[in-house]
């Protein structure tokens, strides 16, 4: 699934509307919609950004897995 | 460790010249040089790429996590 499908889905099982995922991320929600409909992409930031707040990896935001689950954040 | 550095310290582990990873990412040296230094930054599309050809995760490459190794990559 492409990073802008995620996106669109990370945010509708989080119940969240565009307008509101868009004031968490510091965004328009014009930025927000462009990002799902793949029109435009996010910064490297901003995918961070997306996956911490969704708490999950930035493998899966990006595609690269799907499996949600992020990694322990950092050794001790 | 902050992306710039990640992506220095995996080039140089690799026993890469930046004119190497340079042609090997179809970028210019002065481009991944100005990624290393952190004067730019490169698109998610970059980032994956860097990650597949240095099999690491991409939260790994932009320091959520000091782990490297990858996730398995697609559930069956």
């Amino acid at each position: 699934m492409l990073f802008s499908n995620k996106l669109k889905a990370l945010r509708e099982d989080n119940d969240l509307t565009q307008k509101e995922l868009a004031k968490i991320l510091h965004i328009t929600r014009t930025t927000l919609s462009n990002y799902e409909t793949a029109y435009r992409t996010p910064s490297i930031y901003l995918v961070i950004s997306i996956a911490t707040y969704f708490n999950v990896s930035t493998d899966y935001l990006l595609g690269r897995t799907d499996i949600p689950a992020p990694y322990p954040i950092k050794h001790k």
